[in-house]
């Protein structure tokens, strides 16, 4: 079924300004650039698409520049609660955790509920004792937590309560949007997808979530059908708005025209991109069992990169 | 689009005995055909969709012998954790909570989270905050947890220890299936779902989840495209095992069938529950936009209750 490997990544879609500045810019496309890599080396060593897509998330993970583990944005109490999942799609086996807070790459504690326990999704102070269990690597609040959120947050209440003195609670929404629009706040949710050679297909991405969120808000990324997913026919992972996300069961959609409708991979995410939300909402990458890759999106922009085995390759934003 | 209204719910899919007794069969009965009146007067009063799979929920919540709400199973601590969800059709509005241990209605404060908040879904101690915020009707743990329940985790937790001298911890489900054919155990997930004459249509969906389940674990029943769905086409609520359902998305292929292959709710809901998780795993009720019904399950029994404008009605355990 396979005709080659491929692999795309994302760091988060969003209202990314066209003259982002280049101080801005220049180490976003590095650190894609540098994961894009990482996940090349390892899908040519032979290394599963499972192993592959948890390997380029953690390093997206490990990246203060990107909205998922180190780099998360806060919570409106100024807390970290981190959201992911991974999915294998020839065994549809996945694993999802969410509102964890210690645990430095929530999509391996993700990929051990997948397979360490008879569960799918483990959340919050459960997902933490899973972590202790499992003795993965943690780290304190301080680890998490960048100056430059710490500075959003502050942007993000004082626009909140501005606005709330004016607006509907729906402004909350809108003063996201203005603040989404300096091109590096709570854009950078992270994904990963990748298939080897014989058509193997794996899925996996990582969250922060939003800006300033509620306590206990959970988004698209753990959300298996929504922000992740995998079968033999595609892998998808989403960033953006997760409510719309969830709204369109985006990443099951694009699997679901394949499947159900016969579309490629170019058809069913150009639908989807289309159809599945409001414009200005989300962006995704896709691979197919035969090696095709898709990265569009509604937005303004998505930091974003993809390599095939027949040599293509590309690092992008806009 | 409509051709008439029509409802359907269920209390639970699982591996119920042929030969349940009478005073476990007959109570359950009542209670589904009471719940069914109930959404009838609703959907005859001309309330919405989605006020009347609220409104039956919350009364299959209130009921003691089914999983959620009151009677809802207990986690490995004694404690309670309960999930919902819900989704309206037409506007593919809704909202999901999970983890929540004081709220007596939690597919309440799940239509709550979609009309009060920017978001779709909340979690554990966020959600608790989020319904002490709107003053929903709250309990301490004495009113959610049965004798029946407390009897339930402690032969799990038996049947769990003594597995786990022999085997490894897959032990755990085969236990859970053990412990299942007593025909009154964790089965009892609740859902409704209903069209208008109008062609809208609403799902709901709740749960306390499965016995002796570790802390912080999520199922399909709040998940938005896996436990709940709901479009233009049909409205989805499923019960069984969860991890199964998610695994499936099945929900959301019920309607993907209908929308992208153009398959009718039967032939839909067929493909679903022969292809969308192994047998034994699940069940589901669903309703199309022209007033179909359909309650298919692929373990040997479903609580459930059903009825149509034209007159059809039927309450049915095999």
């Amino acid at each position: 079924m396979g005709k080659g490997w491929a692999i795309a990544l994302h760091g988060g879609a969003g209202d990314i300004p066209i003259n982002l500045p280049q101080n801005k810019k220049e180490p976003r496309e590095s650190a894609l650039l540098h994961c894009l890599q990482l996940g090349i080396s390892a899908l040519k060593n032979g290394r599963s698409p499972l192993d592959v897509v948890e390997l380029v998330v953690m390093e997206l993970e490990n990246h203060p520049l990107f909205n998922a583990g180190r780099g998360s944005v806060l919570t409106t109490e100024g807390t970290v609660e981190m959201d992911a999942s991974i999915m294998d799609g020839k065994t549809k086996k996945c694993g999802a955790v969410s509102g964890v807070k210690t645990v430095k790459n929530a999509v391996s504690l993700a990929r051990l509920v997948m397979e360490k326990t008879p569960h799918v999704y483990l959340g919050f102070e459960g997902a933490e004792a899973f972590a202790r269990e499992q003795v993965v690597e943690t780290a304190n609040q301080s680890y998490f937590i960048t100056p430059a959120n710490v500075e959003r947050l502050q942007q993000a209440k004082e626009a909140n309560r501005v606005q709330l003195d004016y607006t509907r609670p729906i402004a909350k929404e809108v003063k996201v949007e203005t603040h989404i629009a300096n091109g590096d706040s709570q854009i950078g949710t992270v994904g990963c997808v990748a298939v080897d050679a014989d058509g193997n297909l794996a899925a996996a991405t990582s969250t922060g979530g939003v800006v300033n969120k509620r306590i206990g808000r959970i988004g698209d990324s753990p959300i298996i059908g929504s922000g992740t997913y995998a079968n033999t026919y595609c892998a998808v992972s989403c960033t953006g708005v997760g409510e719309d996300i969830i709204r369109g069961t985006i990443a099951r959609d694009v699997a679901a025209l394949m499947e159900y409708k016969g579309l490629s991979l170019k058809e069913a995410t150009s639908y989807v991109i289309k159809n599945g939300a409001p414009e200005g909402t989300f962006g995704l990458v896709a691979v197919s069992a035969t090696g095709e890759i898709a990265m569009p999106f509604n937005t303004t922009g998505m930091f974003r990169a993809c390599a095939s085995q027949d040599g293509y390759s590309e690092v992008a934003i806009h």
